[in-house]
């Protein structure tokens, strides 16, 4: 199931607001179409937003008209800033977008070899993102239990990623070991990824759910149903405070308070090692409307002020482990999580 | 705001699922259709379903052809057993049925005499309760610090009670008394009490407020925006468990993980002496379809397994105070609650 196909001359999304009552592709030609789609959520999940920004910038070198080098280095600067300001939390965005203009501020390519080169790069992050997925989830499939019963939030499924997933990645790993009975389903106001994305996905690969609210998870935890929760992230820092979607923070305090072990899954590249602190993390507020109207109905009375950020942030001492395809890393994430690799 | 009003023959009752965006009043005949209106939750909220129940047996006797004693108390009881049937968890449904029963089963009355007493009783169930409010009102207001920011889940407010609320009884008289900057009201899926009902009420009264997902409540109190959270109840064991809206014991949860107080404002007959232990309190479960729909729109796969429990109980030791129209109670409740009045 990838959210993301590239197809030569153009990418195809799956348009996740639809899902899972309509199954509808839209095609983008170039950055500003991509960019669309990313900020209205059409395509949405930390990794799959990179992928789908690598495509921008390569749908504006494949299908640009420009006649010179630096002509074409020019468009792909503003497709950068374009994408760029679409959302401002998941790191991978920057990522990607950085991976991308290493290789168009090169220099050392003639246009058609450049057009190419990117194209392949694109491509290589969407790929490298699935085989990443898969590592992630036999790693995290380790701090699985038996007859596992296991929380997660919003959707890090393969909607969100090239595909497999980040946090559904560990729960199909787990599944396909026998180790897992089901999954608690957090429906994740306001948007719904876990009602309408999570469900679709589990259900379609026959994994045992149930939904719930997301105001019910503390209630089903006192009553001893929940094993563990994972989830994945938009933004980790050096020392391990997780920005992931709204909600999290909740989930992980309330883990902590019934002694459940809170994992979060995401790709190494996650990490961002010059953030310490979780305040330094850029937290998105999306529009209002997304609370108080639902399918174009009215749910809220009309000028009600609403708060409605889409991000929080997790302390580090709330997290159990940090999984990545580079392996676990457990407290103290200042020790671990940055410096095995610097 | 008086969601039920007594009309001499009929009953009228503000359609709470229809709120905020039409104001439609249904009117009540018969037993039958008050029991069918608070089982579909066009009137919800347990002291304001108590004083239905009680107009509920009044409309019986008011309207009934019976030509003998023996024959009304007949219908009362089947009347009464049809309204006991609507809703498990609160019991001021029960409470109010009985006050009912006591009338109608003192057999010392003629036909037109009961039916007289009837009302007069079901009448006076209401205007007791919004006496209540406000004593509870000033009680709790006591407990409000100067500035304070309020946090609330589902409605506990004149839309649930006989008019002005117990938890919004108590943010009304921190208002009155210029204590309190604004309420957080959280949106309490699924059937979005906070959204639709709170949020109108707050804003009729020009009280500021500010309204968040439930998942939000956490990340807001990581931040400091709450100083407090007053929540109503549906029933209380004698030591201190309460049910009330799902969701409550998560807010609780969080509350204490933050150091903010958690008060639950009630009438002091929500109080059940007869019960000890919170696993006691029977957990209405409801139908899937308020998860998985909104507005006659689907918003989760089709077929998908849910866990829609109505209520959760919260044990003593996350509740700073109890606060009744008889005074504040504090913890221990078990020599607190009960002893003061046995």
């Amino acid at each position: 199931m990838k959210p993301v196909i590239w197809c030569g001359d153009c990418a195809k999304l799956i348009d996740q607001t639809l899902l899972p009552t309509q199954e509808e592709w839209i095609t983008c030609r170039t950055p500003d179409e991509m960019a669309e789609a990313i900020f209205t959520m059409k395509v949405r999940g930390a990794p799959a937003i990179g992928i789908s920004a690598a495509y921008g910038i390569a749908l504006g070198a494949i299908n640009s008209k420009a006649t010179s080098l630096s002509e074409l280095q020019s468009e792909l600067a503003k497709a950068h800033e374009r994408l760029r300001s679409t959302r401002p939390t998941a790191v991978n965005l920057f990522w990607a977008l950085q991976e991308m203009r290493k290789i168009w501020e090169a220099n050392n390519a003639d246009i058609a070899e450049l057009k190419q080169r990117l194209t392949e790069r694109a491509c290589a992050i969407a790929e490298e993102d699935i085989t990443m997925c898969k590592t992630m989830g036999a790693h995290g499939a380790e701090l699985v239990p038996e007859h596992a019963r296991i929380l997660t939030h919003c959707n890090a499924g393969a909607l969100a990623t090239g595909d497999y997933g980040t946090a559904l990645g560990v729960i199909r790993a787990a599944w396909e070991q026998g180790k897992l009975d089901m999954v608690w389903v957090d429906e994740t106001r306001p948007f719904l990824q876990g009602a309408r994305l999570t469900a679709w996905e589990l259900m379609q690969d026959g994994i045992p759910c149930k939904l719930i609210c997301d105001n019910m998870a503390g209630f089903v935890m006192k009553q001893g149903l929940i094993d563990m929760a994972v989830v994945g992230a938009d933004r980790i820092t050096a020392n391990g405070h997780v920005a992931n979607k709204i909600g999290t923070y909740s989930v992980a305090t309330l883990c902590k308070a019934h002694g459940i072990p809170f994992y979060v899954a995401a790709p190494y590249s996650t990490i961002d090692p010059t953030l310490h602190d979780g305040k330094d993390i850029v937290i998105e507020e999306r529009h209002p409307d997304e609370l108080t109207t639902l399918a174009g109905k009215r749910i809220a009375p009309a000028g009600v002020p609403v708060y409605n950020p889409a991000f929080d942030v997790t302390p580090p001492e709330l997290i159990s482990a940090i999984i990545t395809e580079r392996g676990i890393f457990r407290p103290p994430y200042d020790q671990t999580l940055v410096k095995a690799f610097s």
